[in-house]
């Protein structure tokens, strides 16, 4: 195989109650990527669309998880990438991971296989590195898995699927306002009640149970986030109203997608995910703030051939 | 019927990384108790064998919770009750969850099934804001629903019960000394660090998954507790050396069960628990305190009519 095609998915990262330890992966929004072999031992971007993203292959996501691949795997080949993004980066749904995800997952073909999954997420954090400062797992490793994910543990890397009732449909409103990461890391507290850390384990314990059990009123009832939430919703506007009206019209829960400042809801059946993406787009219409809304299966195979 | 004869397990509240929200019964160690219909519309215990405990119906967690629900359901009748202790209380094992929720069992057995496991969950825990002051839901919980629990929610109160790996075969070392309730609870830090926090609800996430899928390794691994135990194990002594001598000699991990003192490991087959059972015993041959040691299922039935 001398060029391959991949499409590499959006993610949701926290999942309300599975904050830092939780994500799944979108089947119908992702970024697509060409990956050519090339004799030149090098790797070079040669097209980015979509985004407005550096072509430097070291200062690129793409080009720093391929370079460390390329040398952990002492290949005999270099790429030639080209960057086809279909999201916007900063929106909360995983853009740079859907890019370290999709090169980790890419050239893993191209060396037939020679990587696993656990591996390949850690290939992917190094591009988190670049594009957020930290080796934050959640998002790279729902690309990567497919489904639902856990990041039990990061030392070791221990990561989980989770399995993902068919009928489990996302709906996510993307609100084009900027908010770092590294801004909504800070309104999290450092310290936290012991209580209300009880009750989100609890919570997180009852969403996998639910995702288990595909008892979606349990999915619902578990879709409770106490640590972030309450502080991260103030820097999204109208996340209150978007949430109210996505549970008002049927959805099982809703809460905000990584950082923000997307806000996702999760439903039972692609009718009732439609409602809710028209109830979230009655709320900003007149926003006057630009914004996209996306409905979609959870996507249960990751990055993929295309 | 007039005359009933219950079995009602101790149970394992806590679980590790479960603080304060899971919970376990066992198979073969638990209480039994006598409950006979009388004409006389009041509430007599007419026995106690095995702990001293208070016969005056009012101060009893078996009186308590028989007087709430002959009251409640309007019951025709009164109760003699027997109760025959099968292990001692103050031992970590859900002594008052046996009674109450036992208790709460029988009676409901006598009205013929009026209630559903969760109000006999909520009848149970009015015994225990009589046996330690707070309504407690994970011992009384696991007794009932039998198995691993979840309470997900106090309010509203939301128990779910998780699938037990049939393998999956509890030790447990008693040590005769006394921890008050009170005492292990002020112990744990009110606040505590975000970081912690969310390693604790990513292992309560882990074990959960570990059981749905019977992945004996996942529940070993989430077996970690950064919360309560490194507080609470120094009230226990050889904690440490029990918890290593478990896992080393092939128990998936170890842990305080409830507020201490007894300690709990969970094996894989009933041949590693008996080991384990032996690598405990010699912990504390020689440590000049008493402790009594138990193997057993994890009883998938909850309280039983024997």
């Amino acid at each position: 195989m001398n060029s391959i095609k991949i499409f590499s998915p959006a993610t949701v990262a926290n999942v309300s109650c599975g904050y830092d330890a939780m994500g799944f992966s979108m089947e119908a929004l992702g970024d697509e990527m060409i990956f050519t072999k090339t004799k030149e031992k090098s790797v070079i971007i040669s097209k980015i669309e979509g985004a407005d993203l550096p072509f430097e292959a070291n200062k690129n996501v793409v080009g720093v998880v391929a370079q460390h691949m390329l040398n952990d795997s002492k290949a005999d080949f270099g790429l030639d990438i080209q960057i086809f993004k279909k999201f916007k980066p900063g929106s909360g749904l995983g853009s740079s991971a859907a890019s370290a995800s999709g090169t980790a997952f890419a050239i893993n073909t191209l060396l037939n296989g020679k990587y696993s999954n656990l591996e390949l997420t850690k290939f992917a954090m190094q591009g988190e590195v670049t594009a957020c400062g930290s080796a934050i797992a959640d998002n790279v490793a729902a690309a990567i898995y497919g489904g639902f994910i856990l990041v039990r543990s990061y030392e070791p890397l221990d990561i989980i699927g989770i399995p993902t009732p068919s009928k489990l449909v996302a709906t996510v409103i993307h609100p084009q306002i900027e908010i770092k990461t590294e801004a909504a890391r800070k309104v999290v507290p450092q310290n936290i009640p012991v209580k209300t850390a009880i009750s989100q384990w609890a919570n997180v314990g009852g969403l996998v149970s639910g995702l288990y059990a595909e008892d979606f009123d349990l999915i619902g009832r578990s879709l409770v986030d106490l640590v972030a939430e309450p502080n991260r919703k103030k820097l999204i506007p109208y996340f209150d109203e978007v949430k109210e009206a996505a549970i008002s019209n049927g959805a099982l829960g809703a809460g905000i997608s990584g950082s923000g400042p997307s806000i996702f809801a999760l439903s039972k059946g692609k009718q009732t995910a439609n409602k809710v993406a028209e109830a979230m787009n009655t709320v900003y219409k007149n926003s006057g703030i630009d914004y996209s809304i996306y409905v979609s299966n959870i996507s249960k195979a990751g990055a993929r051939i295309i």
